[in-house]
């Protein structure tokens, strides 16, 4: 039995956290920090699980290994960085939703969120929270940095060519669209009703910080592929997010060349193995494609794949990927749960098996 | 003054023609054709124009060169093409919205729409309804082939740089979302409810029929082009549409690659350039980027560039442009009154002013 | 542990019933009878959850005492009223969503429903399924008839007035707000993207199937009370159905007029006391109100009541009372999950802990 | 030819005028007082009518008889009460959106607005600007009083019973609902997507401040009514605010009962009647009911009406009105240009004869 706590507790991932982690088999105690006063925060949201769970709002400061196991930073970036070596140093593990720990490289991190990392040494150890890729690493590691939400459709999605080798990887491009939750809580008028009912656009014209993420992490796969070819692959991605009229889901649509020998390759027969075991991961049936209604509330991913052609006389030469996540769960709070579980060596679908909520 | 009929009016397009040209101050007679009768159709729709306009229910068989200067037809594809003959020799203008007239080969059109061609010869002689492309060959045409809604966003955002020659024209990408208006009226179960709302999906994975439709107008941009260069411009396009949780919008994400010479070449200056003059083509400042809902109701058409660069340490050599209409106006009926005014050397804003309804 | 099988299952409250049976710890088999074939139906909706729950294809005519305990029937009506007979001789119990048990009154029963009942002896035998009324007479009858979406709602709106006698039961005013899923999964034009997004509209204008049955079990508090005033209490009910675009979610608003001796009444305290030891009825804090929002997904009841006057010289006089709940969940088929949990003496909450999936 | 106008030009009621006036044939000059500055202002909204209309922005001061005839505000309250006698003297007309000069008695004014009135003669002298009420008053007057969105809804829904006085005038109940427009602009959480999508609730619990001002307005439509019989009609109501997660559109059920002498009374006809020369009004047939997506972007209004019982076996005493219009337009912009048609001489159709934009 585990005693979890989250920091952070009232924006979105923070109170999807809780929605999981309160009806998660195995934790027994819910410590939740968060800058609202109790009642408020409780009759707003939690008055319908108080009864379930044991919700018990603390301080980070009365936090130790004795009355707690695992916490969850729910936090804007910059907080974790600061806070995280204090835990670890208690014996408490650490699962980092934020951005703090995402990017390996200080200078990026420097240069994409404005501010100076303050534990560069953890900013190499922590391990990068995508099961799929890394499972591994997170059973052993006491700090995950979890995955941006784009970040984890838009690798599942190549992760299975790239790693095999047998596209392009100079030419990726990822048109991915979100639901509003992705862009948090705060009170700005791109969150207003009337910015984003009955409409829908892009943003982010000036670069997007998961877009470096994303190239580091592709960069890795390719990196660490079997090289059956001399040329090394550089990855070159344009990444396009758009704002979608809804709360929650993110669709990436990804597009890529296959490479010359490759153009008669059993690209879904690739998807499916790759996938096998994955519990979360489900590849659809060929002419399928998936919807973003069809994962809501579950921590399932679902992939479609597509040979097509790019003019009428010629061959196949290309993809197009389809990748649909809930973005607070696959995304952020259930991949959170998901990584918890490995860590802590229990059945990485424990309090995951929520069915989606189609309609 | 002008005497119109509107073929099919029961539809989306035949209801939006309604709306404009009831309104349009050169129309003084709307004839409608429709399989509904004149009761049940007013009640649901008409009661508060029949009063603003002239409404005259009638039979195709009824129109004559006296009564009727221009028909428009926003039938399902394989009608126009049976009567348009009969309607051209009677010496009555036609505007087509529906697909018959559009591919100009008509192995083509059997290919994708499933009919033989009964009319090869007018599928030559018709003019494609692009005003910003083909205005001067639209002012002496009979017959006109209305663009398809995505093809009216995906060519308008590629034409200045295909036809300045400064893009590799094989390579391009176009990431579509629509309304569900775009998917007419007809009882089926992707149209309920149920299924579109609070939800984000792609379809078309078996190819879309605007695809060789693009395809088609952008090969016949790069062939007309000055030749600057050596090699022929081949036109390679992977077209993805997916379907929104609104009822109208069209937007296009576009990708694209600079040839290596131009990748200092000023975009947005080319954009504005090209333009210039259209009445209803808005290019936005550098760092906007369009709205769906910024033209909802209008005939306007909003269009952003911007350069961007694949990995952190390369050189921009990429281009991303966004376009956004409104599928039922620009995408349809508003651009075949911007036709029906050209054609008759009227003002081509007139009865098209509409102030987009933003919220 | 329990076997259950649900009858029509590829409805809204059927595919309902397979999300929360399939999670409930005491259910272990789950027998599903659809007109869909299997591949179908599980590709479509249930891929998913196969792996989590015996999910076993049948017929009904398969079912018996030895591999089953219970039957949901989530048909349309005029099915469960002709095999309810079969199942409860074979010695399986029968919870029924659709209306043929509602209407005690054959008659009723004909003139709303516009079929004769073809089991009245039952119709009279069998319980209304809602717990907060019922519960001892549901633990022992083998027949439950569940109660309508909008029904759950408006009588446990009125119920705690009704049963203390404090207001005039002739002038009772239901003004209610349903989701589309209410109406069911048929392919027809009110159930159509176009026609409900961006749009609010009554229905029903010539009188609704709940009406009736609003009023029956209305009628059935009033006269089951403490006499406490000479003067019998006849029901008098307009009841308002209106539809909102969205998928889940019924809100009421409920008006009465206080007996002139109760105006200083503690309503509020009326409430919380009726719901005390409810486990899903929550009664909100004076000066807040319930959103649909805030029990999507969930089989929770939130319920406010205000007093109120009807102009600014007068004594307070009269009451609104306003409910939520989700009618897929405690509209439908959460409640009969919880009419199994006390027929077959469960924890009344086992299966429905869900927390509201409020974003 | 007049010259227009608009204080506050940034809110929705503003944006709307706007989008009414620069398209009006009578309107030659629209002044525009915002405190935005004009290049943010017309590049997010007005880029596109600025080739349009001679859109001048301007300060009040600059204002006079010679450069404008009508000024609108479109300001919050407290505003117009302030500079409205300075315009009036120098000869301008005013038309005020805001609540200035709504509420006669300035007792009333302080409490429901928190502010003592600055212009008490003004308050009685201004006239109600609801044409179908007040046209012959509107036509001689110099300050108007535009009426709020929902007593625009609610008072055209009573306004034929109370005249002709065949219902109890002290059992009125309005149950509203609103599209988010009605809140304004103002950024707080009540306004963000994450609150108002896929939700639907009540507001208001304390009292809204259009529930005096319908009051204020039944009561004299109920006082000058012939008097038929001895009573005096006070008039009581109920009025009950809620949200729609749609942008505009109010709809308004309105329940009374009818006096007993007049329970077969043709109401139908009696609405008919009442409205038969309205320009903006429709009176449904019977059966039929209004939604709010028929009236969007036009400012028409929709009735219908029908009898109804409250139980089975009872007579028909009761009615249930329905009305909807578009908030912005008939409950705000367009009811405003509705009301300058009438005060200067011109055809009351002009400028307003936009189709609804029904999807």
């Amino acid at each position: 039995m585990l005693s979890a706590a989250v920091i952070g507790a009232s924006g979105f991932t923070g109170l999807e956290l809780i929605r999981l982690l309160s009806q998660h088999p195995k934790v027994k105690k819910l410590l939740v920090v968060t800058r609202y006063n109790n009642k408020h925060f409780s009759s707003d949201f939690f008055e319908s699980i108080s009864k379930i769970v044991d919700l018990d709002f603390t301080n980070l400061e009365a936090l130790n290994s004795t009355n707690c196991d695992v916490v969850f930073f729910a936090t804007p970036h910059g907080v974790a960085m600061k806070k995280t070596q204090y835990l670890l140093d208690l014996g408490i593990k650490v699962i980092d939703l934020s951005a703090d720990f995402r990017l390996r490289n200080h200078n990026h991190f420097f240069k994409w969120y404005g501010i100076e990392h303050t534990n560069k040494e953890m900013l190499v150890e922590s391990v990068y929270g995508l099961p799929e890729l890394n499972r591994k690493k997170i059973k052993t590691s006491s700090l995950i940095a979890m995955p941006g939400c784009y970040p984890t459709a838009v690798i599942l999605g190549f992760y299975p060519l790239l790693k095999s080798g047998i596209i392009n990887s100079c030419n990726l491009i990822a048109d991915c669209k979100s639901g509003v939750s992705g862009a948090g809580k705060s009170l700005k008028k791109e969150n207003m009703f009337s910015e984003v009912s009955d409409n829908f656009k892009p943003y982010g014209m000036n670069g997007h910080r998961h877009w470096p993420e994303i190239l580091q992490e592709l960069q890795s796969v390719a990196n660490g592929r079997e090289k059956q070819d001399a040329h090394r692959d550089d990855i070159g991605l344009i990444f396009s997010p758009h704002l979608l009229p809804v709360m929650r889901g993110i669709q990436a649509t990804l597009y890529c060349q296959l490479k010359e020998s490759y153009t008669n390759f059993d690209v879904q027969g690739l998807f499916e193995k790759t996938y096998l075991s994955e519990p979360f991961v489900y590849i659809m049936s060929e002419g399928d494609c998936p919807e973003t209604a069809s994962v809501k509330g579950s921590n399932n991913v679902k992939i479609s794949v597509r040979k097509t052609k790019k003019s009428i006389n010629v061959d196949i030469d290309s993809l197009v990927i389809y990748v649909v996540i809930d973005n607070l769960v696959k995304g952020a709070s259930g991949q959170a749960v998901q990584v918890m579980n490995i860590m802590f060596n229990m059945g990485e679908e424990l309090g995951l098996s929520q069915i989606p909520l189609a309609v």
